[in-house]
C-alpha cells in the first residue's frame, strides 16, 4: 500500500475539528493547556491505557465512557495530571459535561485525559471558564494548537499524517502525542489521540490499535518509568465512505499499516525529545528466536541506564550493550551475539559471538557524534525481529526532573 | 544474640591474612588493583553469583571451583572485568594458577574475581609479575589494602566486621565489598568477600548466604543495571572452635544474625556511594500481603529514575513514589497504601489511602536536605515487610558514566 506523509495531524482526516487554548493550569500565559479534538460524526472509539495500578482519573472515567466504543470528541488538559486526588473523579466528570454540554453531545461520548503533575487537586475552575472559547475555536486548521495544548516538559510538538487509499476511497489518519519523562509505557504512551475517516466497526478498531501498541509505544523508553496517565486513544468517523471494516481482511491490514506509520512516528519522536535528550537511540534485534524475546532485548538495551549515559558521552561502551542484553528474560544463547553501532556517519561491528572485536576508536567517535544512533544486534538463532527508541541519559534530564514541581 | 562492631573487615576473624598492591592494571601508580584473601587453614566456602546471561570468566571459573565448597582463598584483581573476553577463562585459570603455586595450595582452591570495563583483554603479565609481592604483603593487618584492591568507581572503602559468641566460643565474621555504578544484583552484589572462624558445614553455610543475599544485597540497586561480575563469596575457616554447625538450630541463626549484619552493612554502603550519589535512600515497606511483594515494591521505589531525581533536587515529589509501586507487579489495592518520608531532621506524612495530604513544603524540604532519606510505604493489607536501599541520581552520576573508559 502507498502512503503519503501529509500535513494536518488530528484533523487530517476528514470531518475532524480541533483547538487548544490558554485555560490557566499553566503559569506562563502564553502556555496552551486545553484542547479539544471533536468530530461532528459520531465515531467508532479504541483506546489501550497504562498498566500502572495507580491510573489517573481521567483513565477511570475514559474506560467507563468507551464501554460502548464510541465518541464524539477529547478533552485534555495538561499541567496537572489529576491523580492521586480524592475528587478526581468528580473533576473529571465536570470536565467532561462541560464539554459535553457546549458541544450540544452526551457526555458519555467525551474522552477525557489529563497530563501534569501528580497528586496536587485539579482546580476545574479554569477549564469550565475556558470552555467556551475552546468550542468557539474548534477548526479544521486547529491541530497544532491542539497539539501544543497537549504539552509538559516536551520541547516539539508531535504530530504525524498519512493519506492512503481504502477500496478507492481516500482516506487519512493523524495524530498528535505528548511525553517527554516518565515514559516506559505498558499497553500505551504518554498521551497519544488520533483521528481517522476510514469506516471501520469499533471491534476492528480497537484491535487495530491493541496491535500496533505493542510495537511502537510499547517500544520506546525514556526513563523506565511507566506514567500513571497513558492513553492512546483512536477516533474513526468513517467520512471516507469505504466500505465498513469489518473483518480481517486487505483493507483492515491497509488501515493498520497507515495506522501503524503514525504510531510509529509519534513513538520516536517522544523517545528523540525524552527529558534532557541529546540522542535518539534505535535499537534493532535481528536473528531472534521469537518475538516477543526480540522486543524484550531491545527494550532492554534501551533502557540501560548506563548505556544511556555512554552514548551521551559518546562512548562505544559496548559492554554495557552486551550486559543489558544479558540480564533480558528469557532463554537463549549470549555466545551467538553480534553487535554493531551506527549512524549517519556510517556503522561499525563492535561484538561478534558475544566477544568483543578489535575496532577503531576515531571511527566509533565519528559515529557516536550524531544525532541518531543505532544499535544493531543479532542474536543469530532465529529470524524475528522488533525494535525499540530511546534517548541517552543527560545532565538536563536530572535537572528537569530534580525540580519538576517547582 | 549480641553482636559488637569491630575493626578488620575480612582479617577480623582468626586465621585470614590479606593483601592489595598495586600490580599495573591501574593507570596510576597510587591505586592498589589485586587483592588476596588467605586461610591457611582450608574452609568451607560459598557464593551466589549474578543471574546476568554475561558472566564475567572469574565466574566461570569460581564456580568450577567451588563444586566441593572449599577453598582457602580469593584472589582479585580491579580495572578489568575480564568478561567478554575470548581468552577469559584461560586468564582466570593462571590467575589462580599463579596464587596456587605461590602460596602452595591447589588451584582449585582459589575463589576468582574480576571488576573494572567489560570486554577488553586482560593482561595477565601485570598480575602475575605482582604475585611474589601480593603473597608477601599478606598479612593480619592487610584489610585496608585488600579493600582497596578491590575498588573502581569507589570513592568510600567498604568494610564491617562483628564479633559473637556460639556455643561459648568467641567468633567473628567480617568482609570487604565493592560497588558503585552498574548496581542492581540479582543473587549477589557487585563483589563481597567475607571471612569468618565459625565452623560450619559448606551445605550450612551456602544456605545462610543465600538467604541473606535476599535481603541485603539483593536489595540494592544503584541505576537498574545487573553486573556480569557479581559475587558474594563467603570463606569459614572453623578457627573458632565451636561445635560445627551442621544443621539449621540456634547457632546456625545466631552465625546467619552475624552474617545477615555484615552483609546489611556493606550493602548500605554500596547503595550509599553509588556513582555520584548526594544522598542514601531507604525504603521501607510495611503492611504488606506476602514478603516477595514487599521486597518488589520497595525496590520499585529505589530504582525509579525520577524518584531518584527528585531526591537529588530535594522534591517531595511523592507522586513519584505512589507511581512506582503502582507499577510494581502483583495484585494490591493501591487505595490502602501510606507514605511517608523522613530523615534525621524528622518525617512528615504526604499520602494516605493513595491519594495526597496537604503538607507543609517547608518542613519537607528541611527533611529532604538531609544526606539519608527514608521513605516509609504501609501498604495496610497484611504483615510482611522490606527494605530496600538505593541513592539519587545526579549530574555525576551522569558525568562519570558517559566517559568510563577514557
Amino acid at each position: 500500500m502507498h502512503l503519503t506523509p501529509i500535513p494536518g495531524g488530528v484533523t487530517a482526516a476528514k470531518g475532524f475539528l480541533a483547538s487548544g487554548i490558554h485555560c490557566g493550569l499553566k503559569k506562563n500565559p502564553e502556555k496552551k493547556d486545553l484542547t479539544l479534538i471533536y468530530s461532528p460524526d459520531k465515531c467508532s472509539a479504541a483506546s489501550v491505557y497504562t498498566q500502572n495500578k495507580v491510573a489517573g482519573a481521567p483513565i477511570v472515567v475514559t474506560k467507563e465512557h468507551l464501554k460502548d466504543n464510541l465518541a464524539h470528541a477529547v478533552l485534555c488538559n495538561s499541567g496537572n495530571a489529576n491523580t492521586c486526588n480524592a475528587d478526581g473523579i468528580e473533576v473529571a466528570d465536570k470536565m467532561c459535561a462541560a464539554a459535553a454540554q457546549a458541544l450540544g453531545i452526551d457526555a458519555a461520548d467525551v474522552i477525557v485525559a489529563s497530563t501534569g503533575v501528580i497528586g496536587q487537586k485539579l482546580d476545574v475552575g479554569p477549564i469550565l471558564n475556558g470552555m467556551p472559547l475552546l468550542v468557539e475555536s474548534l477548526s479544521p486548521d486547529g491541530n497544532d494548537d491542539a497539539a501544543h495544548g497537549i504539552m509538559t516538559t516536551d520541547l516539539t510538538m508531535k504530530v504525524s499524517a498519512y493519506s492512503f487509499e481504502i477500496g478507492g476511497k481516500a482516506c487519512a489518519v493523524g495524530g498528535i502525542a505528548k511525553g517527554s519523562g516518565m515514559i516506559h509505557p505498558n499497553m500505551a504512551t504518554m498521551l497519544c489521540f488520533i483521528t481517522t475517516d476510514v469506516r471501520i466497526s469499533p471491534a476492528m478498531l480497537q484491535k487495530a490499535v491493541s496491535e500496533v501498541a505493542v510495537d511502537t509505544f510499547n517500544m520506546i523508553s525514556v526513563d523506565g518509568d511507566t506514567s500513571t496517565n497513558d492513553m492512546l486513544s483512536v477516533l474513526a468517523n468513517g467520512a471516507a465512505g469505504n466500505a465498513e471494516i469489518t473483518d480481517a481482511g486487505a483493507d483492515y491490514e491497509n488501515f493498520k499499516e497507515a495506522l501503524f506509520a503514525v504510531c510509529r512516528d509519534l513513538a520516536v519522536a517522544i523517545a528523540e525529545d525524552g527529558e534532557g535528550a541529546t540522542k535518539l537511540l534505535e535499537c534493532t534485534v535481528n536473528g531472534a528466536p521469537d518475538k516477543n524475546l526480540a522486543r524484550a532485548v531491545a527494550k532492554s538495551v534501551i533502557t540501560s541506564s548506563l548505556l544511556k549515559a555512554a552514548m551521551f558521552g559518546q562512548d562505544a561502551n559496548w559492554g554495557r550493550i552486551l550486559c543489558a542484553v544479558g540480564y533480558t528474560q528469557g532463554d537463549f544463547d549470549i555466545n551467538k551475539i553480534d553487535v554493531a553501532l551506527s549512524s549517519p556517519a556510517g556503522s561499525i561491528d563492535v561484538c561478534k559471538d558475544g566477544a568483543g572485536l578489535a575496532f577503531s576508536e576515531e571511527k566509533a567517535a565519528a559515529v557516536l557524534k550524531e544525532k541518531s544512533i543505532g544499535i544493531r544486534i543479532h542474536m543469530n538463532s532465529g529470524d524475528e525481529t522488533a525494535t525499540a527508541w530511546g534517548c541517552d541519559l543527560t545532565y538536563d534530564y536530572v535537572k528537569i526532573n530534580g525540580s519538576y514541581r517547582s
